[in-house]
């Protein structure tokens, strides 16, 4: 009885520092871009899902803004907020939205300005408002801290090691290159990553992903509307799933459980398996997230992602499974709201055969991975080019 | 096809100053009451969809940190935001949800800690976060300002007067007195109202919402699961709109037009019309906004607002059209995230005659009325004991 769903059209911003424009002229050149790439008029939209962290900026009510912004009131505007997952949960949202029948057509958008902070303990205050601040950000553990405690325990208990993290950088930023939207399109050695300055023993700076600005939007569409279209992409699974707020209450910290239960629900939902996905997104917040993301998606055994990582896998060329040819949060850039539906929109620029140098061939199932905070939001979708 | 939803549990904190806890400790007492109302176990909640405003403390990602908190981990949480309308996003949220079919009981939550913040500074730079930060509040247009220009311009298109507002005022706060739930358990005579300190003529301070803290929480079922309890409140009706994020690029300020369209699509939705509706729970966050709610609702005709408040026809003795029966966001306090739900906790009690010495007689449809920041989101719901 349930509706089939699909991704009708993308658009986003180039990722990098946009000194010179806010969140409301971000989202909507990403939308605009989106509703031409999907044939759609503004009077077509039924709904919005923005998804946004916020705090960077003075602004918050940022679904209204940008339904103002780009033109498209008085529709219904939701902003959704999830930490790194917000982009990803403005998808889900839509894909809710048009389930529930009330709407055909909705745009999910994601956007960030985080260079509206500009003093770095004031960032560093922003982004740990999605870990749990009573007891983590107060207590001194910041972002890269929380994820420098997994890698350090993954590295301990399966002998994961550093330069197995290093690869997982130096991949991302060489799929990047490939990216015109990317933020950092440049390679960097193995060497270059290990000597890279340290962040939080054993993350370096080039273990983590870098401070950007941009937008990044989705036109999602009934089957009715989407047929009519040349290259849907069909949201075929979704899981959500939620945990502790805070590392220290969970009985694991060498995975992250939430996404293992979202990546069973997406799973259930498409009735795909994970050898059958071709291409995949994952959450590469730190290069540890990469590894630790492959193991909870069922991609490789537990423990083995650093290993598969080496065997060379999770490469465009000649993996068996390419992984983040975006380049990642890592190369393309992790604008917070903006990340999950960046995701999407390569996994369809794959899907569709339009990703340029990058492209992996015969591809027809990708799958996307966010993460919020350390875990305590997960969200696994899984698109295809073809229907159920 | 589309399915029947009813609210089937209600839960909510005394609305006060609560200085020996946070969010996660308000929004878990209003969600365990509302599951003990509900009869439901946490094990068979399947979403939760938290709504919160969130810049007056550090935490974001509050969704997570409520499922967390509640014992609810691992199911889907989402956080919703849409500056005063949070709560009643975070209703229609849960609302989509279970019409979507992946879900059949659900909770939405509503919770806010404005004493987090202590300095007026502050306060008001986290209310201004909902209006227009570029251009109202760094201009100095505070959220006071805003409506006091919507109070001025009523007043001088259609003649309402400052003591009209006052009984506004006056009615709110007599009706709070019997709602052992309100903050401001007091009355207050018209002159007192009328003579209380000015914070932005025409509105002085008892004009004015108070900063409360508070959570509140109802259980979502579909009907199947509605039909076994007691006495189910029915959403028979739900409208949503997007408006300009400024007051100063609308064509009126005199009332808010997204509040029409969402009524609108609520009663087309619910096949409801004004006169059919025996209660309302109208968002008074400033005396001009119960005035211009109950022209956009339809219930009276434009610029009639202050006439018929004058009339008694809102009062619960007598009156044709009880309207904040709980004291309103003025009287029963405004704690942002928490008011829609505790605006449809209000409809459900009126619906079950469990409103103690503030009951309505013979009520059989309900309405909430949810503004967002001045106007750029309304959400309207309409809410009978009746099955449709």
């Amino acid at each position: 009885m349930t509706r089939d769903v699909a991704i009708i059209g993308q658009g986003m911003t180039k990722f990098q520092e946009h000194w010179d424009r806010g969140v409301r002229e971000l989202a909507a050149e990403a939308i605009t871009e989106a509703l031409q790439d999907a044939t759609i008029s503004h009077e077509q939209v039924q709904a919005l899902f923005v998804g946004s962290m916020g705090r960077f900026g003075g602004q918050e009510h940022i679904g209204a803004l940008v339904a103002d912004y780009t033109g498209l009131t008085p529709i219904p505007a939701t902003r959704v907020e999830a930490g790194c997952a917000c982009g990803a949960l403005a998808m889900r949202s839509a894909f809710l939205a048009v389930l529930s029948g009330l709407y055909d057509i909705v745009v999910a958008c994601g956007v960030e300005k985080m260079t509206d902070l500009t003093d770095s303990g004031d960032l560093i205050s922003a982004l740990g408002a999605a870990s749990d601040q009573e007891w983590e950000l107060q207590a001194g553990l910041t972002f890269p801290a929380v994820y420098a405690l997994m890698a350090r325990a993954h590295m301990a208990k399966y002998g994961t090691t550093k330069e197995q993290l290093a690869m997982v950088s130096a991949k991302n930023h060489k799929n990047a290159v490939n990216n015109p939207k990317a933020h950092f399109r440049r390679e960097f050695t193995i060497q270059q990553i290990l000597q890279a300055k340290m962040v939080c023993a054993p993350l370096g700076l080039l273990d983590c992903s870098p401070v950007s600005d941009g937008a990044a939007a989705i036109v999602i569409a009934d089957s009715e509307i989407a047929e009519t279209h040349e290259c849907p992409v069909w949201i075929r699974g979704s899981g959500h799933a939620s945990d502790t707020i805070a590392l220290q209450d969970r009985p694991t910290i060498t995975n992250i459980p939430a996404a293992q239960v979202a990546a069973r629900k997406a799973y259930e939902y498409a009735e795909i398996s994970p050898d059958e996905v071709d291409v995949a997104e994952i959450h590469d917040n730190f290069t540890i997230g990469e590894l630790m993301g492959l193991e909870d998606l069922g991609f490789v055994p537990e423990g083995q992602g650093g290993i598969a990582t080496e065997a060379g896998e999770t490469q465009i060329e000649g993996g068996k499974l390419p992984v983040n040819t975006s380049g990642g949060l890592k190369a393309r850039g992790n604008p917070i709201g903006a990340t999950g539906i960046a995701q999407a929109i390569e996994i369809m620029l794959q899907l569709r055969d339009n990703a340029g140098k990058r492209q992996v061939e015969d591809v027809e199932v990708g799958l996307t991975h966010s993460i919020g905070g350390s875990g305590a939001t997960a969200i696994v979708t899984l698109l295809s080019s073809k229907r159920r």
